[in-house]
């Protein structure tokens, strides 16, 4: 899909395209490792590594407003058509995902600080470290997608959402349990089930890059459609694809 | 701030942008209404209610792709520049907040079917009313800043937010200490701070809006400022605004 770009006359166009591709990459790979310096931190109870996750949010929020002057340049100048237009619509799309992702991983080193005033629990955040793992890949999945522009491993990673979502529910569940039986933590209980809660809505917005990227290449807008509406959306490729 | 558009030689494309405006108030509309029917549905324990918004969250899924779509094509065949491209881009973040607002009322729905098979409070859900009414107060506001284009009125609802969240710190805490007097209400008790916590998040996607909304006039992105910054992003005007 490579070549879908990068076919202009202007040799400064596709560098500017490419380059915007990077940037996007670049924001992707920085929310990458907030999720995991976050999970990691509140695991084992990091504070300094908490604190370093909440300043560098900063440069996610930089980043998404400086692509986004970027977009609107070039829809202003190069008065993109097609597939190049759809590519800026998709990354202004992206972009607005990516950084509240990045606000998550935020949320969960904050609440990591606020954790460590308490007491451990004797599983050290099994549950936050699992789901916090399985988001992490699905982030990472979600950004390969987002670089080779791949339809198909776009359905694959909207299917991991829907594991992510049946782990998120089965540990909430377990939660209900544990404060019934020792009222006593729930206060710690509720930090964990925010922290979870803020995972599995990165998953959700993962979800919704990898749509953007359906949309992109097959010129299809897949969201609000079940998982097998989807897949065929993507296979009959009658779309408007190459358009 | 009418006169800001609607000045283009051809007739027909000035039609298509107050046609595009007028769509995105009326999706804010059928969005606003859900909010409140949402509330009043859990409020009351109506469950053929609480139906109806669920359901109608296709319509607003469906007017979200539409007004999409024509952006897209906008783009594509009037190649806007200046206001203009920023009122398409503008729009484009603006419906994708209204859609998750709407996802939001749909949760609101969700949790009141789930409440109806639990014992109702003796408060009869007034927190959830409360902060409900306040949402609602705020997205009114938010679809006036958009239809005025007014950057004044933006910064008032930007305020609001600030009392919104107060407001739910304080019953969310208030939540925890009934949990901890009383264990046994402890599903009931996160069901309510899951409405109050899906109201919350409104208030955050109406604020996004009328930050765009300040972009679009001032042509200066005021996301990740603070209030104060904002304010005088607003006021010294020194910006793009009109060019």
């Amino acid at each position: 899909m490579e070549s879908m770009f990068g076919h202009h006359i202007s040799a400064q166009y596709n560098e500017e395209l490419e380059d915007l591709r990077n940037r996007v990459l670049n924001m992707g790979g920085l929310v990458e490792q907030q999720i995991a310096d976050a999970v990691t931190a509140l695991v084992e109870g990091d504070g300094e590594r908490c604190e370093q996750v909440i300043n560098r949010d900063v440069n996610v929020n930089s980043m998404e407003v400086e692509i986004d002057e970027e977009c609107t340049r070039i829809l202003a100048r190069r008065q993109p058509a097609a597939g190049d237009l759809r590519l800026i619509v998709a990354i202004i799309k992206t972009i607005t995902d990516l950084e509240r992702i990045g606000d998550q991983a935020e949320k969960v080193a904050r609440i990591g600080l606020h954790l460590m005033e308490m007491e451990r629990p004797k599983n050290r955040y099994m549950e936050i470290y699992n789901l916090g793992e399985h988001v992490r890949h699905m982030m990472h999945h979600t950004l390969d997608v987002f670089a080779r522009l791949d339809p198909e491993a776009a359905l694959q990673v909207t299917r991991e959402d829907k594991n992510i979502d049946n782990e998120y529910e089965g540990v909430m569940r377990q939660m209900v349990t544990y404060i019934m039986e020792d009222p006593r933590t729930i206060r710690r209980s509720l930090d964990i089930m925010w922290s979870l809660r803020a995972l599995e809505r990165i998953g959700d917005h993962s979800k919704n890059i990898c749509e953007y990227v359906i949309y992109l290449v097959n010129g299809k807008d897949v969201r609000h459609l079940s998982l097998e509406q989807m897949e065929n959306a993507v296979r009959s490729r009658s779309g408007r694809k190459g358009q």
